[in-house]
């Protein structure tokens, strides 16, 4: 087994997850992650941890869900599907874990594109219990550089392999430390505002209100509240967002490609929408309930191990360079205590590049230009 | 997909485990298990059952307990390795299910090979009550036809998957029926006799007295209190058993290849044995516990789509034209009310062709002659 792999392992189980002896670890292993399967069990065994495996295969969950559509009208709008919610097994599963680890790397990304919107929506509203669940336990999502990964990042397998290593296997510590300075400049902060010109013209022009919320120094830990290996952002749950902002770094939303999506937010809600590619797929993200029109994350990405774009927002987000929003659910982590913020079955990240002719403000105070912080070599201040 | 994976998948959801809507049902899938793992999930999607995959992996299994032996002194008797009992969060999944359907096909089936005693049996112990959960939900366990069972079945991987599905996709009612008749006559029995003879000579002679003994009509469903897919048997649980007993099917004891093993019984317990290979197999059986002395199955082949011996056990215990005995623990299923029967921590079968010259009678009438039922074609009365 490649080293990497081994190491991999080691940084989630005890940098990401914090696993300890004698702790209930549900690990889900996708269809071509089983050698990060394997490495992870070994892990887990070693510190006394308790395994239980699950299958996270998009195909299996194709299945399920085209079984639903073989057995209803396929009128979703009349008869809208019928999902038990919450199944009492699963939920018992998960209730009663310590620590759930996410092992992506499947076969195919697009492996459930001819699901219908409306049985995926049912589906996903069934197991609302079930994800609150996931989220209170120690979770973390990372994945396996997969052939199917590779393809959808352009590259070739070894050289995706490179790429996610050299996102994963970070120097987690002085990264955080770095983090800490942005974290604390937004916790500070009442506004944000973010501009990005293109060719001369101005392009993106967003506010975001951010007073009395709390950003995440997302270092890929549980114990900073940080649930995806690789990370490497700040993060936090914006009250209001008003203006205009240009998604320029493509994506695939639910198997469809995604280019160039334009939001106008006004009240923190989205007003108008365009892409070039995939309005569909905002359109029907956007249908999904009230929450889905506003704006659950502002997420500003730090990660210099991801020197690209490849289609997976695990990466994506977390490139330093660009910053995202997140259409449907905030974390709860950014919010006053007593305070529920955006609530949405989804929560869907929009990626815009900022490296190029850009400035990110914190009340009035440029903090980032043109891709580069102003505690960095080579800021113009 | 093979049309037969559908099939095998109907057959496992409606007929073995009689799923219905708002069923909790956990899949296990083994790593080559996959495309019967889609096929399952379809059914029960359209069913309306509610399904948790997990994923069951022999490598997974081997790199747990590698890890716990990583982490401990190596010396198991001085220092047993410990483990949690019964993991809260695995028991409560399987206590909240209904059904449990195993989809076994790994790699390699000797996976877990090299993994020590001490390690496997401390395991083995600490999940007891997780073991117990299983088998209170409606579980079946059934193969998908992979590379690693033609192998071990010397056959060529198209070939095997023909054996596999002419032994699962058979009409089951029908054969249920057929099975019931002999299951009467057993119920109604009071002494069976089972006589072999080769080349002229006579070679086995038991008899085994079954008054007041409950015959299983092993139907592959649980409807039949029967757990396996492919099935096909009828079996009771003898009280005494006396005679000699010659068993030709060649199969695998505990890793080792065992070959026509001789037992003499007298009063129930076997009092001498032989086998032309693997003697010491069959002795560290014996040398288990009181039980293991003793006779806990009396079982009869009715599938005639299995057609050869593949040392698996789930095929050729239930091969038409042979009977087994079982070494051993005897089911709860076939002793009268109150009377508890051969105990021990061991149930192994050993498998006898009857197809050849041979009689099977009950209370002194020829049942089977030669392989042939007396309500089949073919039957010299």
């Amino acid at each position: 087994m490649d080293e990497r792999v081994r190491e991999h392992a080691a940084v989630l189980v005890d940098w990401s997850a914090r696993i300890e002896a004698g702790d209930d670890v549900v690990v889900s292993v996708a269809e071509d992650a089983h050698d990060l399967g394997v490495a992870v069990a070994r892990e887990l065994g070693e510190r006394g941890a308790n395994v239980v495996t699950l299958y996270g295969s998009g195909e299996v969950e194709r299945a399920i869900l085209k079984g639903r559509e073989d057995a209803s009208s396929g009128d979703f709008e009349a008869e809208p599907p019928e999902f038990d919610s919450d199944p009492p097994h699963e939920l018992a599963l998960l209730e009663a874990a310590d620590a759930y680890l996410r092992l992506g790397g499947g076969r195919n990304t697009a492996a459930t594109a001819d699901v219908s919107d409306g049985i995926r929506q049912g589906y996903a509203r069934s197991r609302r219990g079930i994800r609150e669940a996931r989220m209170e336990t120690d979770w973390v999502s990372t994945v396996h550089p997969t052939r199917s990964l590779a393809q959808q990042a352009g590259m070739a397998h070894e050289e995706h392999r490179e790429f996610v290593y050299n996102a994963v296997l970070r120097d987690w510590e002085s990264l955080a430390e770095e983090m800490a300075i942005l974290k604390e400049l937004l916790d500070d902060g009442e506004m944000v505002r973010i501009r990005t010109e293109r060719d001369g013209e101005p392009e993106t022009d967003l506010t975001l209100s951010i007073a009395g919320r709390t950003a995440v120094n997302s270092a890929a830990s549980v114990a900073y509240d940080s649930h995806n290996l690789p990370s490497g952002e700040v993060f936090t749950a914006p009250a209001g967002v008003d203006g205009e902002i240009r998604f320029d770094v493509p994506m695939t939303i639910e198997g469809t490609r995604v280019r160039d999506v334009r939001l106008t937010l006004a009240d923190g809600e989205v007003t108008d929408f365009e892409a070039e590619t995939g309005a569909e797929a905002i359109a029907s993200v956007l249908e999904t309930d009230g929450g889905a029109r506003r704006i659950g994350e502002l997420g500003i990405g730090m990660n210099r191990g991801i020197d690209r774009a490849t289609d997976s927002i695990l990466f994506d987000e977390k490139m330093a360079g660009t910053v995202h929003l997140a259409l449907g659910r905030a974390y709860d982590a950014c919010l006053p205590a007593g305070e529920s913020g955006n609530d949405s079955a989804v929560h869907v990240d929009l990626i815009a590049d900022v490296s190029g002719d850009s400035t990110l403000e914190i009340d009035g105070e440029v903090v980032q230009r043109n891709g580069t912080f102003r505690w960095e070599d080579g800021f113009e201040g």
